[in-house]
């Protein structure tokens, strides 16, 4: 019974009659409209689910999904197998001040529509705070591990989410990037190796760079991320015994939005420690997942405090306060005495703020939100592409976070395409941000941080005019 | 006919009956009690202070000062000749633990009280521009330079002082410990070597050890700073090669409270770009000069764009925000590209706030009040250190800031004195903190950033007590 139906609503998302990110009908109505059991109508939107054209989202239901086979996502990583010096600084200072003009459409940077934000109660929360204790402003930071309310509040987190982590491993930073930065300068020196997934988080690339550190890169696959072969591979390799650190988005991870499997995240843990190699895990996605539970953390998996749990809410709560935090493991104390020489404490009043909003249960209740709308925006911004795109265009299916990454035919320069796009007011992340060897060249990541509107979808087309100009001139 | 008055004031300072920080009879008063006219009570005034029996304070009048005669100045330093490796951590971290602790007498850390900083002021003003622009919190803060807002109001008060800086140059950071730590890590790499004064900023050695690079202690002088010859025999003698930087805190200096002639500045400016040598400059006390004129930063003297100048506002307006600023001179763009790959952006509220507060000419004002509390304090502060501490004691006259460095009898080992104050709940920064040679064992630091309170008074009585009984035991 369930699987006729099922079959039924199958055939209006393959039909594009249900369009991606349009909602479902729910149970009631189905029970309703069908005259089925409420069994029945869960079992067929459960299969729907399964077949991958629908995802359910908590307290919303189930939304429609489009039905791309698993081979129109982009192919595996095969980076070259040895460490690189990185050069990436002139293409990302033209990513970035593209995305400074507001007269360009927002594709570049991953960054989220301000609305979507609690402003107005950080603001509030903030100016209380303020009034209760002056001090806040006028007292030196001193403490420059941050402030023992947010780390108290994130520990208790870490706790509820499967992950113990004591309280004064937690310092707080100045946002994600430099919490990944004080872990990197703890476990390395320039002239060493770091381990990376490649494509790679562009920001990382330029601070190896600033670090005189060179990058590995190692395959990676856009659903399941980091492949373990690849790294064990690297690390018995001549190259080996220079690799100081591994440096892993475990979850959601951008540009692919691939997530490890807890197999996979137990398994690198393992293998980090037994090589004697530093794991620094960038868990800033984790959060915002589109559906079911929160993934682990790698460092759920983390016995002897090898693992270095880097992570922010400039993603999933204040993006311009900058506060992200770092779980140190076994390197806390040097860790602190890195953050203390290199900006003293962070500034403490957001942080107050911060803590409030997760003891009062707000950060929960704001991210249920948070993770419909980007489940909504990857959606849209997924079919835009299926549309105007070449056909032969592959792109990933996060299951988090607000990026998608899309493989163009191999001989497109994306480049060329970026210099185009720019012209017409479009900004995009080229591929060859995310590699320290010049890798993806037919590749880019759009940003699915914003709300999809005609001034998105006009800027989609524009970029999917200008793809398939460029991939009528390609030779085959 | 004022000489005879000069003469009979300065008795009065002599013999202790008129205090160090105690106002002084003002030009009317001492025109009705005296008798005397306007011109010759100005005059006398004029004279005590050239005597060095009083300071000036705009619009303050005359207060007395101590009439400690030159001799009494800590030595000139004479550190060796080699660049070393540095090691302060451990140290460190229990001076910094002990500025936490609100049981131990806050004459460690250079920490000035809460209570002298417009936090409501801040406060207001930051809900205010919230409210306006909610998008200060929820958008996503991509502008590693900074707000412009705030980038502008630095250059115009510069333009003030006599300094020309464009804004493109200044960069907005986490504090003045980022600023420096940017400016370092764009000159330098790990084996290199940094000239530094000596005594120099203990975070600065930490920062130091934390790059790998060695420190260069520069001969200095309490009251003059930096000595020029003995960085030119650094520069020219065997290891002059490797000195990739110069960093120098020109303006009261912490801990000596010296500063540089605009001569010297002009010279060591000159002599850096003649040898191809980075200055890194830290003014982050120049705002602070207790009497007259704003010194000059050596910035002012910069032709070539060759010095970074690196400040806050921890010292004088908002020690909680963590706001500083790096004008970066010729290597802008790639401190830019540095800050970027190191922390992003800096958090923009109170970027905003103090913006508008250098706009109202709110600063200016808060400033003059501020200078005047900490020369009164220093002045205490040094008095008491006068009347508990053993008699061959040598203090430093700092002519801002607001921290006093003090010079026991040789053999008098100021890390046993830490152990003993710590007992009796007294914190201070001891000497070897400020070397990276373990020199200054016989040199301490008092913050005199706190209200000169009877606790206050107390814990200096103690502090004097142990270092006499320590004193007693050593022979001479």
């Amino acid at each position: 019974m369930y699987v006729a139906l099922a079959d039924e609503l199958s055939s209006l998302v393959k039909a594009g009659k249900l369009k991606s990110g349009d909602r479902l009908p729910s149970v009631r109505r189905l029970m309703t409209q069908r005259g089925v059991s409420a069994t029945t109508a869960i079992a067929a939107l459960r299969a729907l689910e399964e077949r991958g054209f629908a995802v359910a989202r908590p307290q919303s239901g189930y939304f429609a999904k489009s039905a791309a086979p698993l081979a129109l996502e982009p192919d595996a990583s095969r980076p070259p197998s040895g460490p690189k010096n990185v050069g990436i600084g002139e293409l990302l200072m033209q990513v970035i001040d593209a995305s400074l003009d507001a007269q360009i459409a927002p594709l570049g940077a991953a960054t989220a529509d301000p609305s979507l934000f609690p402003a107005r109660r950080m603001q509030k929360l903030a100016s209380a705070i303020a009034r209760r204790q002056p001090r806040v402003l006028s007292h030196y930071a001193l403490d420059y591990s941050g402030a023992d309310s947010l780390r108290r509040q994130l520990a208790k987190r870490y706790l509820d989410i499967g992950c113990h982590i004591p309280t004064e491993e937690i310092l707080i930073t100045n946002g994600c990037t430099e919490a990944l930065n004080l872990a990197l300068r703890t476990v390395t020196r320039a002239g060493d190796t770091v381990a990376v997934e490649s494509p790679v988080y562009y920001v990382m690339l330029q601070t190896l760079q600033n670090l005189g550190v060179k990058a590995l890169e190692i395959a990676s696959h856009p659903r399941h991320g980091l492949q373990l072969a690849a790294l064990e591979a690297g690390l018995r390799g001549k190259e080996g015994r220079r690799i100081k650190a591994c440096l892993v988005s475990t979850n959601f991870s951008n540009p692919t939005g691939a997530t490890m499997s807890d197999a996979d995240k137990r398994r690198l843990v393992r293998l980090c420690e037994l090589r004697g190699v530093a794991l620094i895990e960038d868990d800033i996605y984790g959060d915002l997942q589109h559906s079911g539970p929160r993934p682990l953390p790698a460092k759920a998996f983390d016995e002897s405090g090898n693992v270095m749990l880097c992570s922010s809410f400039s993603k999933t709560l204040a993006p311009g306060a900058r506060i992200g935090w770092l779980c140190g493991g076994r390197r806390w104390r040097a860790l602190g005495s890195q953050k203390l020489a290199s900006s003293g404490a962070s500034a403490v009043l957001f942080q107050e703020v911060i803590a409030e909003l997760l003891k009062s249960g707000g950060y929960e209740r704001h991210l249920n939100k948070l993770r419909t709308t980007f489940a909504r925006q990857v959606q849209h911004m997924s079919s835009a592409v299926e549309r105007h795109f070449p056909e032969d265009t592959k792109i990933s299916q996060p299951d988090g976070g607000f990026v998608i990454w899309v493989q163009l035919a191999r001989k497109v320069d994306v480049l060329q395409l970026f210099e185009m796009a720019r012209n017409e007011g479009v900004n995009f992340a080229p591929g060859p941000l995310f590699s320290a060897s010049g890798r993806y060249q037919n590749f880019l990541r759009l940003n699915c941080g914003q709300d999809f509107t005609p001034r998105l979808e006009s800027a989609v087309r524009t970029l999917g005019e200008l793809a398939c100009e460029l991939r009528r001139r390609t030779p085959k």
